[in-house]
Formats: C-alpha cells, sequence, structure tokens
C-alpha cells in the first residue's frame, strides 16, 4: 500500500534516501509548472523547508520533523542536541500540533535509547512515523468512502465534493486526509467530481490539489475561494472534506484560512461538513480553539503570485499597489457545532469533547 | 461636489468629451499599475469596455451604458437603432440591474423626443444619469457616515470596516457606493480602517479599492477573502460594508462572489452588515434573489493572474496546471437575513419587501 495507487508508483512526498544520510522531499513551491526533488540533510535544513513550505501539511510536516531530529540524532544525538533540534523545528511553523507530536515522539523513545543506539533508532522511528502516517490516511479513507458511497445510492450524477487547501497525498506522506476517500472511491468506479478551492493566498488548492487530481484521473474543476457558498445555495455540492491542522478537545478546528467561512456555508445550506482528522491531530491539551495560536505570514504571500508566464518561466508579479499593507494569516478556527463529523483512522467521530476523549484514550 | 473630493481634482471614471462626441473612461484592467484613458466613440466600444470590465461596477456601467445610447443617438436615432443598441448593451453584463435601468430610462426619454432633437436629448439625459449618481452617492454616505460615527463614539480605536470588492469611487461616477461614508468619515476626521477582501478572481480589492483609498490616504489592510471570517471572529471588524449588483423586492442582495460568505461570518460573529444601495440597484420586479441570473465569466479569470513582473512590466502568469477545468460564477445572492440594512440615498432601510416597497413608492 502506498501513494502509488494514485497515479505514479513510487512517488511519495518524502523519502529517506538509502544510507539514511538525507531526506528527499517534493520541493512544493515548484508545482503544478514542475516536480522537483531537493536533499534535506541537516535539521536547519529540514526547518527551512518546514518554515518556506517545500513541504507544507501537518501530517507531512510531523514527518518532516521526525526526519529532521533523526538527521540531527545521525550527527550528535546527545539529549541538549536533541532537545535544540526539537525548539527549532517546532518553531518553523507555530500551527500544526502534528510538528509537535512527532517532535516530542522521538524525543520521548530517543531519551529511552542509549546514545550510541540513538541514531539508528531515529530513522527506524521516523520511517515508523512515516508509515504509521499511510496507514492511517488509507484507514480514514475508507471511512470517508462510505460517506461518499451513501451519497452516491441516492443520486445519478457525480457525487460532488467541496475541499479547500491541499489535504491530499502531498500534505501528507501518502494518500492525503480529505483526498483518501475521493482517490479509493475513483479506484472504486464511484463517480466523483472535486469542486477545488484555489485557497488564497499561497492557492494551494489551484496548484496542488489540482495537480494531486489531475495525475490521478479524479473529475475536478477550480473554483475561487468565494464561490463555494453559491455553489452550496445552488445545490451543487454533495458535502464538504476538508484536512486540519489541530483539533480541541470541544472539536474546534484549525485548518488553512478560510475554512470557517466554508463550514458556515455549509450549515446555511444544508450540506455536510466533514473534517479528516488522523487521531494525531487531536490535542486534547487544547480547550478550545480559540486558544489555537495562528500564524501570520509573510506579506509577500498575498501581495505576490507565482505563475508561469507566456513563454513558460515560472515568475512573480505584484498585484497591489506599491506599499500597501496586508495581513496574512494562514489558519482559522471552525466552530465545532459547524462540523457534521469528523472522519478518523478509527471511525466518524463527532465533534464534540465526549467522542474525543474515547477516541484518544482508544488512541493511547 | 465632485469625485475629486477623494484624492486627484477633476479625476472622474467616466466623462463626455468636449463636442460629444465620444466618452472618456479610465481603462480600470490596467490599474493599479497604470492611470490609462480611453476613448470610447460607438455603442460597440461601449459595450466592449462594459463586456471586457474596462469600466466596472453596477453604477459605473449603468452610466456608461447610457452614454452608449448617447453615441448612437448622434450617429442614428431613430427608434430601431436605439433598442438594437439598448439590446446590445444590455447583453453585455447579465446581472447589474443599472444597466437595464439606464438603458430603459434613456429609451423612455428618446421615444418622447423628436427624432432631430434625440442627439442632444440623450446626451442630456446621459449627464443627467451620471450626475443623479454622484448626489445619489454623497447622499447615502452620508447616511453610512452616521454608522461609523456611532461605532467610532464607542471606542477609542480606528472604525475596522471590512469592504469587499470595489465599490469605490471607480464603481459609480463618483464617490462610490460603500466607499461614500469612509470617504465622508476620513474627510470629517473620524479614524476609519478598511479591511480590503482582495476579491478572486478579478481582485477588484487588492488592485481597485487599495489604489482608490491609498490615493485618498485612508488607512487600509488588504486581506485575502479567506481571512475575514477569522477577524470577525477575533473582533477586528466592526461592520460590513459592500455594494450590490441587484436587490430584489424581498431584500435579497446580489453581489460580487464571496459576498455571501462575508454576510454568513458577520451574522455568525455579530456583526452588522451593510449594503450601500443607490435607489436604482432596486429591482422590484424580481421576488427574491434566487431568481437572479448570475453570470459565468471567462475560466482565464482564475487560471491567470496579471500583475506586474519585477522589471515593471505588467503580465498574466498561469496558476494552476495546463488544462484544468475551472468554474467562475461572477456574483453570489446574499439573503435579505443576513442583511442588517441597505444604506440608500434616502436613509438606511430595512432588507424586507414592505420597507423597499415604501422606498420605491418613494423614489417614482
Amino acid at each position: 500500500m502506498n501513494v502509488a495507487n494514485v497515479a505514479r508508483p513510487g512517488l511519495r512526498p518524502i523519502r529517506a534516501l538509502p544510507g539514511r544520510q538525507g531526506v528527499e522531499v517534493i520541493d512544493q513551491r515548484a508545482l503544478p509548472h514542475a516536480l522537483r526533488f531537493e536533499t534535506l540533510a541537516s535539521v536547519e535544513a529540514v526547518a527551512t523547508a518546514i518554515r518556506e513550505m517545500w513541504v507544507r501539511g501537518a501530517p507531512l510536516i510531523g514527518a518532516a520533523a521526525a526526519y529532521g531530529v533523526a538527521l540531527q540524532a545521525t550527527q550528535d544525538a546527545r539529549d541538549e542536541a536533541l532537545h535544540a533540534a526539537g525548539a527549532r523545528l517546532q518553531a518553523s511553523r507555530p500551527t500544526a500540533v502534528n510538528l509537535a507530536w512527532a517532535v516530542q515522539r522521538m524525543q520521548r523513545v530517543l531519551r529511552a535509547t542509549p546514545l550510541h543506539e540513538r541514531a539508528q533508532a531515529a530513522w527506524d522511528e521516523a520511517d515508523a512515523i512515516a508509515e504509521e502516517d499511510l496507514r492511517v490516511n488509507h484507514a480514514l479513507g475508507e471511512h470517508g468512502l462510505g460517506l461518499l458511497r451513501a451519497v452516491a445510492a441516492r443520486k445519478k450524477d457525480p457525487v460532488n465534493v467541496l475541499t479547500h487547501c491541499n489535504a491530499g497525498w502531498l500534505a501528507t506522506v501518502g494518500w492525503g486526509t480529505a483526498t483518501s476517500a475521493l482517490y479509493q472511491a475513483h479506484a472504486a468506479g464511484i463517480a466523483v467530481h472535486v469542486w477545488v478551492d484555489e485557497t488564497r493566498p499561497r492557492n494551494q488548492g489551484a496548484g496542488l490539489t489540482a495537480w494531486e487530481l489531475g495525475q490521478a484521473g479524479v473529475p475536478h474543476t477550480v473554483i475561487a475561494d468565494n464561490a463555494g457558498g453559491h455553489l452550496m445555495q445552488r445545490g451543487k455540492v454533495d458535502l464538504c472534506i476538508v484536512g486540519c491542522d489541530r483539533v480541541a478537545a470541544n472539536g474546534d478546528v484549525c485548518n488553512k484560512i478560510g475554512t470557517y467561512l466554508k463550514a458556515l456555508a455549509a450549515h446555511d445550506c444544508g450540506v455536510p461538513f466533514f473534517v479528516a482528522m488522523p487521531a494525531s491531530t487531536l490535542d486534547l491539551q487544547l480547550a478550545d480553539g480559540q486558544r489555537i495560536p495562528i500564524e501570520e505570514r509573510d506579506g509577500r504571500e498575498l501581495t505576490h503570485v507565482a505563475g508561469r508566464s507566456a513563454p513558460g518561466e515560472v515568475l512573480e508579479v505584484q498585484l497591489t499597489p506599491d506599499g500597501t499593507a496586508v495581513a496574512n494569516p494562514a489558519f482559522d478556527v471552525t466552530p465545532a457545532r459547524l462540523v457534521t463529523g469528523l472522519i478518523t483512522e478509527r471511525g466518524i467521530v463527532a465533534a464534540e469533547p465526549h467522542a474525543l476523549r474515547r477516541l484518544m484514550e482508544e488512541r493511547s
């Protein structure tokens, strides 16, 4: 089982290189115009790749951070060095809980390992985290598939799913979270059609999700982030499935900026709104979503857009007048009351404290 | 009284040229990177300028269409020619009611005028429509100003207003609709700060509203369309003011795609949501907003973005993978229940049938 099912056998957004001297990642900034691989050979390189979003998506960030700790352990596996590396990695993106989760898991394992065995143990554990992500995403996709089957059973036209940002295989080690059910449905011969939110300001929908779905032959249509409410009003969306970066104990969902607006529209139009959530994305330490720190990113992401020019060169153009002030919060919080259900590897769970506590108890 | 109050005396998005042989407009496609004027000398040229959005915004489209009829009347003022010109103009943008309203008003006046006097009468009437727009927008801005004063009276920080798209002076003959109150407040020394939605896919917020506000020295911050809900959740928006392209008899508001999502967020967060509406934008023939035809525009608006490259050239870059399907509805409908009030030239009116009928009776 690997991401291969999608379109390209062996294509993974991250993998340890033979000999464990580095990690190969897809530099996602170059997509959809070029498929470029980069080798990361130090914890600094991994932190940069996370901060500058060569790799992005909560699950993939978690796996990358785990490999970052492994790279550190190869160089210097003493507690102090591992601690510094962990802090550096965690500072690279403040919102995704998987980052902290993966770093802490690596450190817990390594602290319990003799110094001379730590490098080996670190790579083994990072590989285990990556393989778990694949398994988890496949499992949650099976549960999501049930939702799609149910819609397909009561209509003739394709099942219309709206998604925001990229919670696809590029955001994970494989399968994706929100997309896992879509790929499995497509493979099972269920007709699905995906409305892909462009996802400003970084255009992960227009650039990454559209590319992913296109590679796999899954029918899809890119829309402006502004359009989803209108489509729901006119009955053109059967359900929404999005990913998440952190889910609080009360079921509030932190995800890419703009998710809240889609959840409001879904609620207003009676469209089910599901969040694909590996259990590792749940943060029971956090009582509710309003306490989640929201990353404010560089305004240049908004004032400038990168794309391919007519001669085929990828370049940036400026949209705003010179000197325009911009604000660029990267995430928002969707209140639990707007979430129909959380699609997890253990089944579909209500976005409420009791159900989430039970899920966590099963996890541990 | 003219748009001049804003920043540049005499700068108007449309004006009849001396001798009435043509109309000068700002080609808004070049903004914010260049301020370019174009002369339109035929009804065909006006229809093209409307369709291709050299001029845009419901009130400005209305004025442009009126001048288009005047250009036709100069060439051939017979009923059949005027009828054909009107049909041509109305087909150029299907959603804005002002377009139909202006064409019908011109035709009504001209039908009642002897053939040899029609050219003169047509220009006079088009000028009258333009001057009325200035007066109406100033008047509705005065009512909006009252709302801003009320907020300013109870807080120390600037009044934070969120707006979507461009309902500024560029969208009208002057003052703007949504912006009129902002300009008047700024001139009156009330501290205002405007959150400007980028407004994908055509970026009228990032390109036009930011430029307009910048020219006038009104503090503002451009945000992704995705960000407004988050800002409202965190108490950073005091009120929303948007424009409209058509308002139905029940108070449903048709405006730029994405308006509905902001209205939902405002409602969810307890932020007042106002729509600036010249009475000419009210369409009592239309029972509710779900019957408004929604213009589907060229997908290239979404797949490609125009901006200024580093060397200073304005060019287009492609965001999506080659061949990606896109959908591009240009407007959506905000249900009346989400609208706090309509800011009209006669005062602030509830978005409900009785109040709107009364407004129309006063208008006629």
